[in-house]
């Protein structure tokens, strides 16, 4: 039996980011940079004005105050997304609006609260030292700064950050199209009453929801019956697929038409990995796409795709980081048990006064699809006897969803 | 001035969700549950085997040893996706595949691996008391029990949980459509380089993505020069918007054009909001669309996004939960000075050992945009005097974004 190392590594070493595309930045949402984005200039562009108020030469505002104001000719104004034209003399102030470039010559501003204005004149009621209220040009990015490094997932703030930067449109990853085809007799298809023996089919919508969310496009081939022309028919449709994931058929001595498909067009390994749930995965080629063949199980299905189908998904999207994160958690409650696999525990994190504690979401059999519901991280219980106990630290792969955490 | 809560309630107070729509379960991916999902049926359907191996009557293992194996008359196979016709008898056994039904008749299966097979025969070699390896119906879920409640956001395991129950297609609350407008003379669009005084507009794309992951579909309407015919022309794109967001243009004084036409077709109110960074806030309706204008700084337009807009869509969508989940962390590194007003620090969480670490991601004066980038929470700093230092705990907004954690 292989570890988990061994295979996330064997199956990651086959993906290498797809080729780059250009797109508008306000739809990178979820995309990742395909090279370094660099600032074309700095942040803030010119000095500006951080306050309404009057942009003054701090030698003139000297040590003015309330009861001894300074009085300078009202010379101008400058709003913002214009320039004063002119430069400022000595006892003179301009009018100058939030964001606004500083004027030639001025060196501060006072924020109009602390003055008074009358005819053609201005009073401080102020000091007003050099720099008083002024944004410094650069002094957010330097013009050529690194803003974000290539395999940087773009999310709203660094949207944000290139667009005040000049970075538009940007080259990104193109998305891996992901082709999942669920396989058994046993399946009902969704909306349709299952048959005397069979179930109704949830690992097509899981991997369509799954890989959306791990930033690839789905491509949906549906369920194929145990007969090979059937099976042939659907795996033909996921020509220019980047990715196929299979589930259903993998245990021991059941895949031999998706075996002998794949013998005569492509590779196949079987591998039963060292974990609970989802030991039986297999991985292989058809003509030149990467299959990888998942349990049946919805649980086994949902556990292995995030340990193995969603890296090589982040893999292909160029993401840096192609791991979920990890963290060290406070097991609550139940006790588990260690086992000569390698365990992964659906459960809910909660933080009490500052320490992440985690709960088990209920029973781990396999079959159990409830204790999916509301995980927001799978507990990675070492191989090994004995017991974890209540209070013991443990490491937990966060699935970050879309309510990761407990309230308070 | 308003107090946060003050604010964030007279706005909510004018959402309400907006009609249910009837999706494919596979793509409610993100949706929010409009009516309880409710369990169609139980879940296992049908009492089924968890291994490959022979379904038996319990009486007739015994206690069934490698030294004293008991031999059983082979008189079937039941593949998944089959039922056994008949009643299996004393002294029978029938091959059983994992998901298989289990045949009438029989109360437990023998796993593969404990047994010896010959020409109509099969020895156990161990006992298999009722019930072992079958996988009892209704075990998971019983039929008409709640899969989730109304206002639950569909991840991919509530999605794979009610496809497993028959639960398709979904009534999930309609997308709000958002209305984005950026204001001011000052702002070079995307793509065009600024002119003198101009500041390279970033609060539009933005908006953009943070309305899209907030699960609305912003309708873009581009930058309005502070001309009233401008300002008119891109508001009246906005019909049909159930939400329409303005950045820029919310200090005092200075939206007069903006009021203006609020004033004849519909109704605007401007606050100030006891926080930091994001104090002008307006809030108003245009016809009867809801209208709530940001402040122009990018960093303010974000934090004020998250802490009024955010909310304002989530409800819209429907969902049970309008906040960002509120934890518990730890301050490290830079102590932080109380104010007048509540602040909200960008800050990037860590987990040492268990414990929820902050550390703020560089200076927060509310035109540096970098220090939105890495932040995955913002620090809730309340009103007052002295400072918040290093080591002591102080309450975070997780943010949530696509890679909320620091590694370990």
């Amino acid at each position: 039996m292989l570890s988990v190392e061994e295979a996330r590594e064997r199956i990651l070493a086959r993906f290498t980011p797809l080729a780059a595309e250009v797109v508008p930045l306000p739809d990178a949402l979820g995309r990742v940079l395909a090279e370094d984005a660099v600032a074309r200039e700095r942040l803030p562009l010119f000095a500006n004005s951080a306050m309404d108020g009057y942009a003054v030469r701090s030698a003139d505002a000297g040590a003015a105050s309330a009861e001894q104001p300074v009085r300078l000719r009202l010379a101008g104004e400058v709003p913002a997304g214009s320039v004063y034209p002119g430069t400022v003399g000595a006892g003179e102030a301009i009018r100058i609006l939030t964001g606004a470039p500083l004027p030639t010559g001025t060196d501060a501003v006072l924020q109009q609260e602390l003055t008074h204005t009358g005819e053609g004149w201005v009073e401080l009621l102020a000091p007003a030292p050099a720099g008083n209220n002024v944004r410094a040009a650069g002094e957010d990015v330097a013009a050529g700064a690194l803003l974000a490094p290539l395999g940087t997932e773009l999310g709203p703030a660094e949207i944000a950050l290139l667009a005040a930067c000049g970075v538009h449109p940007v080259r990104v990853g193109r998305r891996p199209r992901v082709a999942i085809l669920s396989t058994g007799d046993e399946l009902a298809p969704l909306g349709e009453t299952p048959k005397p023996g069979q179930i109704r089919e949830s690992n097509g919508p899981y991997l369509v929801a799954a890989v959306r969310r791990a930033g690839g496009e789905p491509l949906r081939l549906g369920i194929a019956r145990d007969r090979e022309d059937e099976l042939r028919e659907k795996l033909a449709a996921a020509r220019g697929a980047d990715l196929i994931l299979t589930s259903g058929g993998v245990s021991v001595g059941d895949y031999d038409l998706v075996k002998q498909i794949l013998d005569e067009q492509g590779t196949i390994e079987f591998w039963r990995v060292r974990m609970r749930p989802g030991k039986p995965l297999a991985f292989g080629t058809l003509g030149d796409t990467p299959l990888l063949g998942l349990p049946g199980n919805p649980v086994s299905a949902a556990v292995t795709f995030e340990l193995f189908g969603r890296p090589a998904i982040r893999r292909m999207l160029g993401a840096a980081r192609v791991e979920r994160p990890r963290v060290e958690v406070v097991l609550e409650g139940a006790d588990i048990a260690r086992a000569e696999r390698r365990q992964f525990v659906r459960a809910r994190l909660e933080s009490r006064g500052g320490t992440l504690v985690a709960l088990t979401t209920g029973a781990q059999d396999s079959h159990i699809i409830t204790s999916l519901r509301g995980a927001t991280a799978l507990l990675v219980i070492p191989e090994g006897a004995g017991l974890v106990r209540s209070g013991e630290h443990v490491s937990a792969l966060l699935l970050n969803d879309a309510l990761p955490w407990g309230g308070e």
